[in-house]
């Protein structure tokens, strides 16, 4: 039975409800609360779960909820952190986000990068001793969202084998970019340094299909196709142009954990797949802010982009294709989901009261 | 015949000569000078070009002395270009490159990118009206090399299609990014947002190898495996993850010349394959600049670099490879051939006289 409003997605065969998007979020908020976030965590926490859910990322939107509850509940993420910002330079700062979750700190670092730039023309802000962050993306848009080019990335547990690798090594190291457009949603960049994250080959093993190749290896580091045998995942660009792949990733690890003092994705705790949800895992952050007219007129900037963004949109497609910008499907499925509700799996929605 | 010093390589069949590295840098500088740059703008050339070249990105070396030779003497760029720089905050900066050579502008925007983050913890500059800049790489390294984690992007003519895609949009846009290292050569990231450079497909064709799947589509914008029939560029991730590098490359766009007032990839007039050697191109770059200090404490960057390396190097390879960090290949291909000279083929040989 389902509360007033949450209706069985009919499509999904009711393995999915849709979910009104204040009501998940009043939920999601009462979850983490009830977990013991203090308010301003479980508020960053829930803003960037929403952020996820609405876009149709859902791997890091309203399901996180549980694990993040568990992680507060086992000790692993301090409920009530006490953040310590350090301003090192005009154009520079460090947070220790003191085992809190990472959406506070990240948005903390993000809106700081901002008042950087604001005042110097740049901002960065390096963010250590914090936690999963959910979906990177989320930081970078909250920089477009306030007049910036924001670039946010972090480092994560060793799955992503090296290229010409055969054993995990770097997280999937997320690069998230957002840039401010002025006659619409803004163009937003969220991608995985590898070709694709783990739980996506989960669900080629759930649909028996086989992998994309050159996305996963087995136990001994052979490229394989079979989603069961999947024990890392390559770096993108595959077996031939994995270098690629590889190197950005090296670059997030630099960035995130090397400057910051966080601990390098190869000897970070794992996130799940453990009993362990008492020990800190020190991740590490990087935000960079960059004030759009500290570089150009504001004006020859919107127009460029926009002119740049609609020679995108017309440039030709494959047959039977569409060329989109980035964001672009991720704003179509905002407006949907709104409209409808947001898809959450039958599982996460019982564990956040909101079927019975 | 060829000059003291230079020496066929045999390994070629002849196609090739090897010269000494000072005798190279000397009949570059010539070069450039006889075709009117002006000292400045000659020697960060010379400086670009042979980083290329020492370090075997020879589509980037000794070959573009030419190419920029016609540049100069048809006036598309500028042999005594004045250089005209802005600063627009403590960490900010944009400098107007005079349409002169790109390596000048580039050289003088990291140097600049540097000295703000020294007093400011990060510096940025963007560059407008400038050329074509060599290999991204040699900016990136300029500033490891004075101790920062430098980052250069730069946007390029359209030759690579968007995802999904069927006509040339972005141009290879490349990322660079190094990062000091104590005990050694630096971290040093360089590569093209494209899976392959067009003059890789030429090489293809020259030897009549099919392409790897995924790299290039024909002039109706189908994939393609033949060299011959290559009309443009696939990003970043082939047919199903190529939004990753077109997104890669649009963010290199949005910064190298949205932000700064150059010419958007698509509307850039080409570099190569044109009979215009008269028309600046307005080509835009973009720097940036981290003091590691701002961060966290050197000796702890150090340490951490240090271990991160080692721990990268030691990851279990894949049968008969071996995993390398970015840079490794370079810095030994370097070492070589300073030891047994640069290849230079022999048309550049004659046109920069080292043989007749």
């Amino acid at each position: 039975m389902s509360k007033p409003d949450v209706v069985v997605d009919a499509e999904t065969s009711g393995s999915q409800v849709l979910v009104p998007e204040p009501l998940l979020k009043e939920r999601i908020f009462a979850a983490l609360r009830a977990a013991g976030a203090d308010e301003p965590s479980a508020e960053a926490s829930t803003r960037a779960l929403l952020h996820a859910s609405r876009l149709g990322i859902d791997s890091h939107g309203a399901r996180l909820a549980v694990h993040y509850g568990k992680a507060l509940r086992g000790g692993r993420v301090n409920a009530r952190p006490r953040l310590t910002t350090t301003r090192t330079g005009s154009a520079a700062a460090v947070i220790d986000a003191d085992d809190g979750l990472g959406h506070l700190a990240s948005y903390r670092a993000m809106e700081l990068a901002c008042s950087l730039a604001r005042e110097s023309g740049v901002g960065a802000t390096g963010v250590r001793r914090s936690s999963h962050f959910g979906a990177a993306g989320a930081y970078a848009l909250a920089a477009a969202e306030a007049g910036f080019i924001g670039i946010c990335v972090t480092n994560a547990d060793s799955i992503v084998a090296l290229h010409d690798g055969a054993a995990p090594f770097h997280g999937t190291n997320p690069i998230a970019a957002a840039a401010p457009v002025s006659a619409g949603r803004p163009w937003l960049l969220d991608m995985a340094t590898s070709s694709v994250p783990l739980n996506r080959v989960h669900l080629y093993a759930t649909t028996g299909r086989p992998l994309p190749y050159g996305v996963a290896a087995d136990a001994a580091g052979r490229v394989t196709a079979e989603p069961a045998l999947a024990h890392m995942l390559l770096p993108l660009g595959g077996e031939i142009f994995g270098f690629k792949g590889a190197g950005l990733a090296g670059l997030v690890t630099i960035l995130s954990a090397v400057l910051t003092g966080a601990v390098p994705d190869p000897a970070m705790l794992p996130m799940a797949g453990t009993d362990d949800f008492s020990t800190p895992r020190n991740v590490g952050h990087f935000c960079l802010a960059l004030r759009i007219d500290a570089f150009v007129a504001r004006e020859a900037y919107e127009a460029a982009m926009g002119q740049y963004l609609a020679a995108l949109r017309a440039s030709r497609a494959q047959e039977q294709r569409q060329v989109l910008a980035p964001g672009d499907r991720e704003w179509a499925v905002e407006e949907q989901r709104l409209r409808s509700g947001i898809p959450v799996d039958q599982e996460t929605a019982r564990l956040l009261s909101l079927v019975t």
